[in-house]
């Protein structure tokens, strides 16, 4: 079996699609990149994602280093998720994806 | 029926999401930032994708106004797939998705 490292591309471009090239993944990055969330405000602000999906993505993203998860000892207990000081460095992508949106945007209109 | 137009999302990012934002397309678009590509040698380069994906993903990335197709009158007849003007402004997004990539590669070794 490989290692987890094994299973990273060599194309730097590649690497990173492996880690977080999918819809739901990008979503919830913008999402961190503004504060933490809570699974439950996660799940009602991704219009159409399932919880399995979330929780799927949420532990991978967790596993690769880019997400932290803690949990408060309140009564309910409280989870809350945010981006790990690598997946902070994930900014300049969103930035970059954030502009051509508004780019082609204008452009449709 | 909603209209192509409206079923891009307000938010930028989740915009550009909706047109590039899976690992197929991101893929493909790294390719073509370098050179015109053939079918053939897409499907070649990138490892696990079906001819279906591959064709699917080329017809909506033409639709979306990302691509161009141009058929050469050669026998057998050629087929290349280039950027658009408006697929070119794309690489910012990947320049980014490689720094991250080669920094996260960098921080694994």
């Amino acid at each position: 079996m490989k290692t987890k490292a094994e299973l990273i591309p060599e194309c730097p471009v590649a690497a990173t699609v492996h880690l977080i090239g999918n819809k739901w993944k990008l979503l919830i990055i913008r999402n961190l990149l503004d504060r933490p969330w809570r699974f439950n405000e996660l799940h009602k602000s991704l219009d159409g994602i399932s919880q399995k999906v979330l929780t799927d993505s949420l532990r991978q993203m967790e596993a690769d280093g880019l997400i932290t998860r803690t949990v408060y000892a309140e009564v309910p207990p409280r989870v809350e998720y945010a981006l790990s000081e690598l997946g902070e460095t994930l900014r300049p992508v969103l930035d970059a994806m954030k502009a051509w949106g508004e780019n082609y945007k204008r452009k449709m209109e």
